[in-house]
């Protein structure tokens, strides 16, 4: 299909100048063709800015006419490369930036409607003020925006209570690639009309339709909260702990993220200034957060709970964070290590997930996995443990660059992701496809799971102009 | 589509008994060619009994190069017709019975593996055997099957907590139309590789593809729980009860159900035999639930949350349930309401959800707006309504009978339906569509959603053999 694709030229940017206005059409900045880890390049003819859903709906139109390829852009924060197309015909970027409106906030549905340019940071301080909260949170939450948080389904720090970006979004209103509307923003809890196109667009990046805005569901903002910094010996007593805790406090536990201490080096070597939560020297540690409404004691249960570990021998040792700016120290340190990450530079990254009963199996079957590769490589594992989630990267040995392994970086990957995937696993937990892992569905993906996206995919998208290379090899 | 198909006939069944022995096709007894409430009478040339998921590929293999109706048939508990086809060419019935086994309960993963035809009382059985509980829970859980459950996205008393069937599963296995195999037996927390197709299969209501297997989400049996029969004057004052709950009981709210006096006349005139808990008369009674883990002192904060919403007049009178028999004896006299209904007979029934912030809008309304019809009719509104579904059930005077009302049948739902879509609601929250509401489709559906899950359903069953008419008009 996108070989019968063309190049989006002079003629079709003047059509849309005509019908939307002269503020439409911008020139592709450099800005917006770069993606967080520089692995691609993009390139495009414009940057559309549509500042409507209806707006959006002509210029979709009109690259269907003209064939031209779409890539919708959001914050550009995506980190497979879902938002750069560095191949192909000249497409068009759709970028979501002046759809800002917060349409409505409604405290009886516990409901947000937002445009897909809301940023993230926005949309949750626009609950905050409302005395509600919008639980999606993720290191760029001060410029992913909603559609592209939609569009990858995007995951971050708190799925293991309220669940990923799809879990949290009632409604959607989107166009589809022949510029038709799905206008389906709801309210509803409960609603059996028909297939859910809600959840097909959601985590569909770009190349089933264009989410505009959505229906965003609101939760109470917890009465009391209380976080730990816990060292553990091994992801099998952080596992053990996690069962105590959800045992013992339910569905008040909001996050639960395991750290390395290779995290906790990284962060010494390349940004000092970031305070480590001082305790017993550890390999592991887990950072843990809990709340509930008032009167439940929650505080006072996780403590409770801590001092029961501690007893048990689950846990060496634990902090837990006595002022707000204490909590806010504990997650700088879990917050800064993608940074850390980045100015080390890795070999290769991963965004993993395995069931939790083969979580311990992996962690110890991927460093000699890895080590056989190069035996001094530094393997950072961190992330969402309570989802089975694990941020598995792989460093040079110290001293060495990254561009020393290029030849290598493939195995380094293949190795990991093999291993994720005979444990039962996903190779992308969060992050999506993009073009960056179109490779690992050929390799991974069940067939059948396969035929029918491409199926799907003709059927909603016949010109093949949204998005072309994401998602589907 | 439907219009190129075939009658089945013994060449069929000659090549199924021969590819799968002759234990397979059976003939189609009357009792899989009913439904609950006597719509329908349905036809088939035959039940068509796999034992496995590669039975169930054979199978639709075969009758797609037959061009044959398949009718997948699970529980039969269906209310809205999905199970029988009552015109076109002759069908097979495709029953998930004899697909029985519980393939694996994990602990650490908190997941159960079901095949399709498990019952779900077995189900819920099989997670308290190992001290877990599977939280989807309805009146027909005896006969329901895990098949029928998710390919209706089913509902039920339990939704305002754990979500409906969708929310609860994290993966399927599933056949499609042209016989291939969707092997996604996930049990992943997060995965975002490409697109959702767990959530299109489920509800779908069999008509893109079958679901033979699937893993199910377990949760931790709430520690502490309490169940309270309380009376309110008003829907309103039901609203603000959730509201307060809520605040002060977060999640542990399990389930929220309003219950008309209508309801209790219907159990006293029919059922007298069922046991009215003895409170303040009120025009409105809520049964609410809630549970936590050990140590979180649910109960007592439920108590409290009572004597508060009794100080601010939100409740008139309440009662807890001091035993697990009063518990029941509560709960029974919600469960025995659609029976007391059926046994009065309505002159229309209704599945309808609106957005909280309307549901007070939706009652006040439609009693003049059925009442203009005839002002006799009596009106037993009852349901969901922490998930803002009601069960919205209109009936004949007392003294007469349903089928006096034939005439205006059509009506009534006209204006119920009309009312639930003009609030933001749907006429379909819980059930489906089945045979039934695919006029509504027509009606209420958007048009841009229809046109995609047209799309959708040619590009996944291009010969239209799986379950044709259903859903979609």
């Amino acid at each position: 299909m996108p070989g019968e694709l063309r190049d989006a030229d002079g003629g079709l940017f003047e059509r849309i100048s005509a019908a939307l206005g002269p503020g439409v059409v911008a020139a592709a900045e450099p800005r917006y063709l770069e993606e967080p880890r520089g692995r691609y390049q993009g390139r495009a003819a414009a940057v559309l800015r549509p500042g409507s859903t209806a707006e959006v709906r002509t210029i979709v139109r009109l690259c269907a006419e003209a064939r031209v390829a779409i890539v919708p852009y959001s914050g550009g924060t995506g980190l497979v490369g879902g938002q750069v197309m560095a191949e192909g015909p000249l497409p068009v970027l759709l970028s979501s930036e002046r759809m800002r409106a917060i349409r409505d906030i409604d405290l009886t549905d516990d409901v947000l409607v937002a445009e897909a340019g809301v940023i993230l940071a926005e949309a949750q301080a626009a609950a905050r003020e409302r005395d509600r909260l919008f639980p999606l949170s993720l290191a760029s939450e001060g410029s992913a925006r909603i559609g592209g948080l939609l569009g990858t389904n995007a995951g971050g720090v708190n799925v293991v209570r309220y669940g990923n970006a799809r879990a949290l979004c009632l409604g959607i209103e989107a166009v589809m690639a022949d510029g038709s509307l799905v206008s389906d923003l709801t309210r509803l809890h409960k609603n059996n009309m028909g297939y859910d196109l809600r959840d097909l667009l959601i985590g569909s990046e770009g190349t089933l339709g264009i989410i505009c805005a959505a229906s965003l569901r609101l939760y109470p903002v917890p009465a009391e909260t209380a976080t730990g910094w816990i060292a553990v010996d091994s992801p099998a007593r952080a596992l053990d702990l996690l069962g105590l805790a959800r045992d013992r406090l339910g569905t008040a536990i909001q996050a639960f993220e395991l750290i390395g201490a290779a995290g906790l080096d990284f962060l010494a070597e390349k940004q000092p200034e970031v305070a480590i939560p001082r305790t017993e020297a550890s390999p592991w540690f887990v950072l843990a957060e809990v709340g509930d409404g008032a009167g439940s004691e929650v505080a006072a249960r996780f403590e409770a709970l801590l001092s029961e570990a501690l007893g048990r021998g689950l846990v060496t040792d634990a902090l837990i964070a006595q002022s707000a700016a204490q909590r806010d120290a504990f997650w700088t340190v879990r917050e800064r290590i993608p940074e850390a990450n980045r100015l080390i530079g890795s070999v290769s990254s991963h965004d993993i997930s395995v069931p939790l009963s083969r979580l311990v199996e992996f962690i110890e079957r991927g460093g000699p996995a890895v080590h056989a590769i190069d035996p001094e490589f530094r393997i950072n594992c961190f992330g969402h443990l309570g989802d089975g989630n694990l941020h598995y990267n792989v460093f040079p040995p110290k001293g060495r660059a990254r561009s020393d392994f290029d030849a290598v970086r493939g195995r380094v990957k293949g190795a990991v992701h093999d291993l994720a995937h005979a444990l039962g696993g996903s190779v992308s937990a969060e992050h999506g496809i993009g073009r960056l892992k179109t490779g690992d569905m050929t390799r991974y993906a069940d067939p059948g799971r396969l035929a029918a996206m491409r199926a799907i995919k003709g059927a909603l998208d016949p010109l093949g102009i949204l998005n072309p290379g994401a998602v589907l090899p």
